[in-house]
């Protein structure tokens, strides 16, 4: 009876090149288990999208077009879900949408705070005897996930990062001047430097971009930097510098004035890296630029890494495994077997065990100086942006094929928790 | 005697993702006409490394991978020439040092200002009687060559940033938020805003981002903007704009304040997409998202326009066709045959009639309210862009493969003029 249920696949947190990679492995894999596995539905916006009972039906979709569209196509959010002791109205307006459409499988797409919220959902349906298998399947191009030697989404957008940095910096080392020049670019990375540092494999040698990483691992020495700067502009001509957006001084403050998105709960940060490059020219007198990829680092599906693709795919399946051998609260987690030649495989660990916590860089992955990669680091990235995947195109540009899906009708009447949100939300 | 002997190839103004391919161009077909042509150089910083007489010898170069690294291979230079009027010295040391290296022709590869280069130092040949071919390669980004149908660079520089705006927009629509969301991304264009404009093939229909363009050609009127993005965000729950970093207001002062560079003399500009980002989230009270790719948009080899790049080959080839036939102080550009299919070809222009002028963007490629691309505008973008290359990668990053090549030994006494260099600049 209750592997007829249906399944429930749902998105959270920030989008990556290769998050609907792992819808894909969910989706097909649950449709290829049909019957014992009912109807596949997706939520809506996440989490919230379930407390609106705002569901699509899976069944006609074109999940090989879906496995190539970056960012999150069913929708995504940023919500902080309480606990059933805070908050158990929230609770019970969940499993009454749940059990309107006779949810019995919960597989939840995200980061760190998402796996939370599949402990703490699971918890809360033991609780209530809701017949619930809640499996959580990683996301996040932070690579901050605890327990998961990669993040899928992060090996694309080191990819991205560090084909930029070698590019730009023929651009760079293009230019003559009597004064120098820098480059910074900045990365993502609020808490931990994991961009920022895989920016390095772009660099086959010292004297090759970037020639420092900055990373909020590291408290940031503004003299040290300086002096770095300094020898590598006066050697080479030019400086190229990777920072992560969340890089902080030694007592712990943001070197860029953040403010406090009252919405979202989070920090917002940026600028850290044109901070960084007006200090260095200010200076030492020297020309800047400054480039912040934002999104784009997070979204291009144009150029994915081939392993970061096929391990988003594999978490994706796994967690379907997993559905059907009835673990409920884990989360399907890369492995590393070996660096050279990469050898991963895919492990349950508990959810509770690794929610919220936070991977930083660890210091035997960053030179003694706290400026760049070391060999053990290096050695960690290399595998991770391997491979390129052909990009369909029209005309020049890549095309999003994925079909438009249909919307449920909703069973249950109007959840006041949630107010105004998108009239539409494309998704052709 | 005068085709035996050497042909000098040099490298001006910013760099694009193709400007190599355009040498490449140059220096096989004259290395197929040897010994008509003799030996092929090229200048190390343009024509400050001519000046400074720093010259490689590229016999035995691998122009198939030049032709595939972005950057200036040979080194570039920002160097406004003075007229010989102005300064007879500097025009003294030119011609030595073409003629202690037999330089019979020079093949400058540039953008307005270099194409003036071209017109001075042939009329300055002329006056003393030195036997000079000098030939203009057109280049730029900006796409602001007069007489060229288009530039070599700009459709790549054009199809990097509409993809990136289609798949930074997917990441956009991913997230719900009460609020709303605004994305901005700066493109380069200090005075044209064909960059700016090149995003908007982006879009399918009126609904796709980016929903709005800022172009400095269309005075930025803040009231204006503020409704339209207001109108966009009611409607789906988030605005992506493209703004040019040069965007002025109705008085002709530009967005965000600006520096003057005492060394390049060029403004600088940068800013103009954060402050427009700024500007949107305060007055609507949504989120934003500010993206400015910088160098990336120049440089991003892995993501050229076959179009650019078959155009940046034979602007090349066809300069020394010309050199051939004995035309001096013209540039070879492009020219349009018709729209769809996209048909073109290459014709001489006087390098006279066309330096230093600057082609905006006409009016009639922008829609009546000064925010987005018409639809003739988009007739004349589209076929720029289209066309995909392969990319060499080893270990899932672009390698930019072309060899490194002797220096000639100098003939001369050091040039004063110029003073420190970078001692090393990287090639390989």
């Amino acid at each position: 009876m209750r592997v007829a249920m249906n399944l429930l696949y749902a998105q959270a947190g920030g989008a990556t090149a290769v998050i609907n990679a792992s819808a894909a492995g969910v989706i097909a894999s649950a449709h290829e288990r049909h019957p014992r596995i009912g109807t596949v539905l997706a939520a809506r916006y996440g989490i919230l999208g379930i407390l609106a009972e705002s569901f699509y039906d899976c069944t006609g979709i074109d999940t090989t077009a879906l496995a190539a569209t970056p960012g999150a196509f069913f929708g995504s959010c940023r919500f902080d879900m309480p606990t059933q002791e805070e908050q158990p109205e929230l609770y019970d307006r969940l499993f009454a949408v749940l059990d309107a459409h006779r949810v019995g499988t919960l597989l939840y797409n995200g980061g760190n705070g998402s796996l939370e919220v599949v402990a703490k959902v699971s918890e809360a349906a033991r609780q209530r005897g809701y017949p619930l298998i809640c499996v959580g399947v990683p996301k996040t191009i932070d690579n901050d996930i605890e327990g998961c030697d990669c993040c899928p989404g992060y090996g694309s957008a080191a990819k991205y990062l560090a084909t930029s940095m070698r590019e730009a910096c023929r651009d760079l080392a293009s230019m003559t001047s009597r004064r120098g020049r820098v480059f910074v670019m900045e990365t993502m990375g609020r808490n931990v430097g994991w961009l920022a540092l895989a920016t390095s494999l772009a660099a086959h040698g010292l004297d090759d971009a970037p020639h420092i990483v900055l990373c909020p691992e590291t408290p940031f020495d503004e003299a040290r930097l300086l002096a770095r700067a300094d020898a590598v502009i006066s050697r080479l001509g030019y400086c190229a510098i990777s920072v992560a957006e969340g890089i902080r001084r030694t007592d712990g403050s943001p070197l860029m004035a953040h403010t406090h998105d009252t919405v979202s709960e989070h920090m917002r940060f940026g600028g850290a890296g044109g901070e960084v490059a007006l200090m260095v020219s200010r200076t030492l007198g020297c020309h800047h630029h400054y480039a912040a990829p934002d999104y784009l680092q997070r979204s291009a599906g144009h150029w994915v890494s081939a392993v970061d693709h096929a391990q988003a795919l594999a978490v994706g399946q796994a967690a379907l495994d997993y559905v059907l051998e009835g673990r409920d609260s884990i989360v399907a987690v890369i492995r590393r077997l070996g660096d050279d030649p990469y050898r991963w495989d895919i492990v349950p660990v508990e959810a509770a065990a690794v929610a919220n916590l936070e991977r930083r860089v660890p210091q035997a992955f960053i030179t003694d100086d706290g400026m760049q990669v070391s060999e053990a680091g290096r050695r960690y990235l290399a595998p991770l942006v391997e491979g390129e995947r052909p990009t369909n195109c029209a005309r020049g540009l890549p095309v999003h094929s994925c079909n438009t899906l249909p919307t449920l009708p909703q069973k249950l009447p109007p959840w006041p928790g949630w107010g105004r949100e998108p009239t539409h939300a494309r998704r052709g």
